[in-house]
């Protein structure tokens, strides 16, 4: 039986660059592997698995034989060229927010509900956003043991989040701030010093800030960002009644996504079950050693395959409830290593 | 009728020059101000009001005469100069953690609870923490309004709550990664870049990070911090039974305290409501135009006196319940600013 036929479409970007890197270090279980790209990157040679590959620009043709196609594109040409790819038969697993919330495509994360990979009326099967999937593998561990009701999250959120650019617009403006020992010490100077170039791309400059905005505006003055946490926590954990408040903040950190949690369970938990709980979950390592200085941290995370979890504490005045601070690599677990969970899945069918 | 005599203990600090910066700015209502710091700054010439005036070393003597005297010191050396200050005649205004639990030691912020001034049987009155301060005019209004019952909340809270030491470390770290288009992008190069040095202030490093740790640590893996944020909220808005959730985070700013709060109240609300409220409560300024891009930051927020309330959304999945982001500047309203005003309070009393 011949290993089967990948597809990386947005094989270029920041996630499909690091999509090239894990399926390069996780266990050789493809054929073929394409990379596809728009028309202006076609032509170049980029590696994976060891060796170049040409990217070959996206068109129907280019989906013929092939069995799984990673995407990694914005969601309108995600909206519009996933449908195709599963028409020529790929099955589409789809970084984009464009299918997340479709009731006929799964969300799936491997911890959580790797069985939803099999009902896929549409041939696409979503991956989550970011910031929930730093969340996900703590919240099925927990939920499983003590039944989640309610969470309020705040984010603490990597420039990469904005790709590339938002990668290369902070070290833009740290080396701007850079030299400068009174910057931000008044209204305005972190302004000037980073220029209008530093509002681009988050919307406000985010040296020596924080930017409570991530992601677009919705009615109500919620941000995309911060409704994806709680529509997609539900749809993964299938707790479609869980009750959920967000806040999503943009912090000048490179790599990694950290959220403090307050979670109420329907049963009695206090921090020593949860660590227990958490120890044993897939995963999740727990990093909650305070006194020896050990918490969850993005600059520790980054670069690595599981979230972490720390500072795991019984609330004081909640009944069943905890506190806890969860960090995980936003371009890995929060992109393409999911991904590649997710089609590591599918292989069964292909055996 | 003569102005009454003022004391600045711990002129020479963080603090202490930002209060001289306060005094200088608000109403002349000061009499003779004198400036007081340990026996190695004595002798030092310090500007206030326009003026230089002698640093003199703390002692019993320099307390003579005095009406009110402001501490900025560290816990311990409060909790030892405190009494005796009050004993030699001065009400004190301590800004430190020593007395703020303290039954006979009014905890004051203005515009919550500006009477309990004039019950101090110690002679000293406290001045909140700075996490707290920035939160509290805007809850005492709510609170008001629609009784506050709950509340979680995440802070991000800049380098300089660790005093002068505290921002040199983020402007030296900050130099250390600039430059560095690659940092950040795998575990351990930020600490490798700034060096042990930028542990030592945080507890690790703060560039391109976010630490969840402020403060010390204390049972149960809380911090400090985290406690002072629910001790000193119930006690300075009367709430004894308040229930708070509290993470507290170190993040990579010069000056100003962020915190997302999630809060239940007793009687209905929605966002509308709340920005009504919030319009006219002292010390609030709402900036919350998210279109226009109008939200509170950091570099916004410091070198100013207000606390800056935005992103006010009524609860998706809760009742009674409200998510907002507040900011405020930790030297001023967080610290200079609020004891000054407290000590403004005390003006009558030498009328």
């Amino acid at each position: 039986m011949s290993k089967p036929t990948l597809a990386i479409v947005g094989a270029t970007g920041a996630v499909g660059s690091v999509m090239r890197d894990v399926i390069s270090r996780r266990d050789d279980v493809w054929g073929e592997i394409k990379l596809v790209a728009s028309p202006r990157s076609a032509g170049k040679q980029l590696p994976i698995r060891g060796k170049n590959v040409t990217v070959e620009a996206l068109s129907e043709s280019v989906f013929e034989g092939v069995d799984v196609a990673q995407f990694d594109l914005p969601d309108e040409v995600s909206a519009q060229w996933a449908p195709i790819a599963a028409a020529a038969g790929a099955i589409v697993i789809d970084k984009s927010g464009a299918f997340r919330m479709d009731p006929q495509v799964p969300l799936v994360v491997p911890e959580a509900n790797p069985e939803a990979v099999r009902d896929r009326p549409k041939g696409i099967i979503s991956n989550a956003n970011c910031t929930t999937l730093a969340l996900i593998p703590t919240l099925t561990a927990l939920n499983k043991a003590f039944g989640l009701q309610s969470m309020s999250v705040a984010s603490y959120q990597a420039a990469s989040g904005s790709g590339q650019a938002g990668l290369e617009s902070l070290y833009d403006q740290t080396q701007a701030v850079s030299g400068n020992r009174s910057v931000g010490t008044k209204a305005g100077d972190v302004a000037d010093a980073v220029g209008v170039d530093g509002s681009e791309v988050f919307g406000a400059p985010l040296a020596f800030n924080v930017v409570p905005k991530v992601g677009g505006w919705r009615d109500g003055g919620w941000t995309s960002e911060e409704l994806k946490v709680r529509n997609e926590s539900r749809k993964i954990l299938g707790l479609p009644d869980l009750k959920v408040a967000s806040t999503c903040v943009r912090v000048p950190v490179a790599i990694g996504h950290s959220q403090a949690v307050h979670a109420t369970f329907a049963s009695k938990v206090d921090a020593d079950a949860a660590r227990k709980v958490l120890a044993d979950a897939p995963g999740v390592t727990v990093v909650d050693d305070p006194q020896a200085g050990q918490f969850p941290m993005p600059i520790d995370a980054v670069g690595t395959d599981d979230t972490y979890v720390g500072r795991i504490r019984t609330s004081v005045d909640f009944e069943n409830s905890l506190e806890f601070f969860v960090v995980g690599d936003n371009l890995l677990k929060g992109a393409a290593l999911n991904s590649a969970q997710i089609a590591e899945l599918l292989l069964p069918e292909f055996a």
